[in-house]
């Protein structure tokens, strides 16, 4: 492996179904070309076999919470809602550690470089994702319950960890997240805008996931929780939203003029049987950001975002009785170069200039033969283990499948859960 | 790997969540326990780490089509059939052969055991799961239009490849399709299932796959298609129909008092927007054998049943709106004892006498940690990759996710496209 900042050559690397090299100076692409020269200190990389795609960005997750993966199948959600509640009272700083760790080797295994979370303890999180060597966006979460204590108290934490965030990698930004219309109050939702947007911070937040929330606020408000949220100035091209499943047409429009981000969740969204009924084109059309995200493994299993991305076309398609519903690179898009734009990050795309954030894809497989068309090969045929190598800001995370350090990260995963379980006995 | 028919010992194999022994003499389980000891000409593989669970049985594909995957992408189904149609009017002996071993490799490298096929020039798919190792119903496909021509041609060939198949090995079955019941006349449906039925074979066909064709059957007979293979006195429990997604109440009834199989190939029906509205409950319920099937990658992409079975589970929780609408074991019992039941192969179990067709699932990988649920993780968090052996009557198909044979079986499926591809030119 490289070591972090060293240069890379990709030698014979397939970029849009021609072999290329490629040259990597300082975390960037610097070059794309033929029989390309590189400096002594540059490694170089035999990438015969491979083709190149910008990585994933997995634009929602809840990356501490992979140790409750399986913790609750087949059950009602109550009863899964119950089980969650039951581990997070036993969460500590190194179970948010390891299982961020966890989560980390998960999704670089996968084909993610980069993520947008939202757990407690960040701290914590902010050092496993400085240990893994990926980027991410880590938001303090306000969840209040309209309990004027936790009000208070929430404030003085978001502005206490935005201080310890100062010292935190370029790799890793802070950011403010609104955990629900429904858990927040009005004050705090107001209070996190101002307090993210006067600093430039990014914000986040669920919107809209199961039918009976967005029913409720219509019963409560008599609106809709988009049309609250605009009322409060909070949608914006700053603003992720992650699921926008029940939007109405003005609900969409509203997200699209404004520019918000919105993340659909789909393997999440049908685990927890949620719905699937994502208005893709209607939210790309209005002029919505529109992104990809797994959820946290708790929930949907795993951090997969490839799977993801297949289940959402094959929904899209399904549902809206059209095969071109979601075409394949509007597809790659969503979970890449459109996450990488809402978390401000320079890639997303194999371009002269953007950042080294790239997978290598082996396609020495039977789902790559016969190479007809191998995007769909990628996405429809394949499973993430074709992901070979992964590349951030240049530095190599993975290589022939093993992500630097993971044995150490499944064994000290392993001992957490079992102390975890004798916690909660 | 042993040579076939050599006796084979799983040493430290994790079964049901406890470590075991299994010990295999001549194709068949003899004995599951503990240290148990073997003859010293049996072959002894150290399982550490390694859970052991029935293979599967994808009981409705179209193997040949392998080398037209990706064909057609993101196109109106009519594009894709026009595609399709002027494919296989390239067919040949050679295309049928590579083909076939290319779907048996991915199979096998997917944790598939047999499969149930409907396609053309099954002499040479014989071959090729002979040389495979695999097992398989192959089937002679009726599809004459109506052409009175055909329909006596079709008879003739059906006949004399019944002849041929009389030298296949055990591990290979011959049956009958008929293609569907819009596409074949009511004489030869009356003949093929008469053929069938006095010999003791199989019947396999499609059945309500997209509601237009049910319509447009209602429309012109006034009664639903199950309905009229019921009145033909087609039914039964050794017919297996593919899709089964439009199906009524009486549709229900109908094919659950028959002990008809059906197979759901929710990936198939979702790429190419068909629907996902398939009445598990209700099948299981009526006394249907529920099955899963792939369909064709020329439709589906892939032949992973393990995919295929998570995206069913996935469909079946959200359409339902119940997180507990396909519970796991069911599940899994779907993609393995059933389809063998139906085909009658004594596998789908790890029990003392059943036939060894077993795989072995390596769990060291972020996606089995935590180990709260081992199917959960094995259907939700993995990917099929984690299929690292597979075992056919005892034979050792697969070890190290490297199946035997496949580096030639992609050389040639890479040669005979191009072949392929320079002759529909």
């Amino acid at each position: 492996m490289n070591a972090n900042g060293k240069n890379l050559l990709l030698r014979n690397v397939i970029r849009s179904g021609a072999a290329c090299d490629i040259y990597i100076e300082d975390g960037k692409i610097s070059r794309i070309g033929q029989n390309l020269q590189c400096g002594a200190d540059a490694a170089v990389l035999d990438c015969r076999g491979m083709s190149v795609l910008p990585a994933f960005v997995n634009m929602h997750t809840h990356a501490g919470m992979t140790l409750f993966r399986g913790i609750c199948e087949d059950m009602p959600l109550q009863t899964w809602l119950d089980a969650v509640w039951k581990a997070e009272t036993a969460l500590d700083d190194d179970l948010v550690y390891w299982g961020t760790r966890l989560a980390c080797v998960e999704m670089i295994r996968t084909g993610t470089v980069a993520f947008n979370d939202m757990y407690w303890r960040i701290d914590r999180a902010a050092q496993a994702v400085e240990d893994s060597g990926m980027k991410a966006h880590l938001t303090y979460c306000f969840l209040d319950g309209g309990d004027p204590v936790r009000q208070k108290q929430q404030r003085e934490e978001c502005e206490a960890m935005y201080g310890v965030s100062r010292s935190w990698s370029s790799r890793i930004r802070f950011g403010v997240s609104v955990h629900a219309h429904y858990t927040v109050s009005d004050e705090n939702m107001l209070w996190a805008a101002d307090f993210a947007r006067s600093r430039g911070l990014l914000l986040h937040t669920h919107l809209s996931e199961t039918r009976a929330e967005n029913e409720a606020h219509q019963a409560r408000y008599g609106i809709s929780p988009t049309r609250r949220l605009a009322d409060m100035g909070l949608l914006g091209s700053d603003l992720t939203a992650a699921h926008a499943l029940w939007l109405s047409e003005d609900d969409i429009r509203l997200i699209g003029e404004s520019g918000t981000t919105v993340v659909h969740n789909i393997n999440s969204n049908l685990k927890l049987a949620s719905g699937w009924c994502f208005r893709y084109k209607e939210l790309r059309d209005a002029g919505a950001n529109v992104t990809m995200g797994t959820d946290g493994a708790g929930s949907s299993n795993n951090l997969d975002l490839r799977e993801a991305l297949k289940t959402a076309a094959l929904m899209q398609k399904a549902w809206r009785g059209d095969p071109a519903a979601l075409p394949l690179d509007e597809l790659l898009a969503m979970g890449s170069v459109n996450g990488a734009r809402a978390l401000g990050i320079n890639s997303g795309t194999v371009e002269e200039g953007a950042s080294a954030d790239l997978i290598l894809v082996d396609t020495d497989s039977t789902f790559f033969v016969p190479a007809h068309d191998f995007k769909a090969n990628f996405i429809y045929s394949a499973n993430s283990s074709c992901i070979d190598t992964l590349i951030c800001d240049g530095r190599i995370l993975m290589r022939e499948g093993r992500v630097e350090g993971q044995e150490e990260v499944l064994a000290m995963a392993k001992e957490e859960t079992q102390r975890f379980l004798r916690k909660i006995k």
